[in-house]
């Protein structure tokens, strides 16, 4: 099986979707060649559908295969490169990590909605909205609970890096950008990521 | 490993979220102990709290192991019970399986809002908003592609039944109960879904 692969991206600056499965093609050490379009352009749509069945990024190329969206993604490279270890070894993390993980792909709008991901600003947010306030005690639990029950090997939520934390990098940001309220756990946690050589690569290449 | 699983799941009329997991397990020949919770009701966060970490419906226990999101169970299951078929065994197929069962996942938001599952009623809708007919368009050629592409072995998106239908089950209700409109394949395929056993009993459950 090829170890190169082809992602559809967006801006990296803004584009949190694309973030996440490029996050995780880098951490299993393939070789990512991008090709990223540009976000809130007239011909945005109509470029990213030259790849995208879904016109949506992010999007995969690997062997002729497409594979649309940033979670099934992730999923496609977990299960094609199992030596990667994107998803935990023991199965009860593992049903755990993927719960965090669909929960973040389908939720959290509120968040979404108010803190746009922007890799470049720096915007502290002082009075937060109820659904916002809600949202990110929501995440902060989950990051307790993952860290507690789970993350004794490592400093990500499952202790070495997995899906649930490409699927978590955009909030990371996000918290930074806003300054968003955080417990020492989301503190330590937000630090592992941002420790992360890929993580410092996409930021340097957001303008 | 056992075949006894419980889901909490919401007031089967409204929770579309509930229906995904709940017929997967029932196609997967699971022994499904259930616990309705009514939705819309003062105490309704309270009561899920009780059973599921994030607040919402559904949530599967199988041996002790709490696992919530529709989608999460849903893998679960077909990890779990590998027997019951319930990815495509196709590398290709079930990469595509995923996407389309993700872009479910994480959208699809104007037609959720504009079309609310009600498992009861028949209000036909003549307009359609350009976000929703959209959304129908979408859909409309997701349905179209798995079938030319997967569904030669059965009358499913991919064939045989998987956790896609799982996923795109709560959305033949809406094009029910809307009478949204489909083309050919769609309404094979809508045939095909509200002929199965697990489908006629939760409407049938549902009041």
């Amino acid at each position: 099986m090829s170890r190169d692969v082809t992602l559809i991206i967006g801006t990296k600056r803004f584009s949190s979707w694309s973030l996440r499965p490029w996050l995780a093609a880098k951490m299993a050490g393939l070789n990512v060649a991008e090709t990223e379009i540009a976000l809130r352009q007239p011909d945005t749509k109509a470029s990213i559908l030259t790849h995208s069945p879904s016109g949506k990024v992010p999007c995969l190329i690997h062997d002729g295969l497409v594979v649309w969206d940033s979670l099934a993604i992730c999923e496609y490279l977990a299960e094609t490169f199992p030596d990667a270890g994107l998803w935990p070894d023991d199965r009860a993390a593992r049903a755990v990590a993927r719960a965090v993980s669909c929960e973040m792909h389908s939720g959290f709008v509120a968040l979404r909605n108010a803190c746009s991901m922007d890799m470049c600003a720096h915007t502290p947010m002082t009075e937060l909205a109820d659904d916002l306030a809600a949202d990110i005690r929501r995440i902060s639990a989950i990051w307790d609970d993952c860290r507690a029950r789970f993350g004794a090997g490592g400093p990500f939520l499952f202790g070495r890096f997995s899906v649930a934390d490409a699927m978590f990098a955009p909030v990371v940001s996000r918290f930074t950008t806003y300054d968003l309220p955080l417990n020492d756990v989301g503190r330590a946690y937000c630090a592992a990521m941002w420790a992360l050589a890929p993580m410092q690569d996409w930021k340097a290449a957001s303008v």
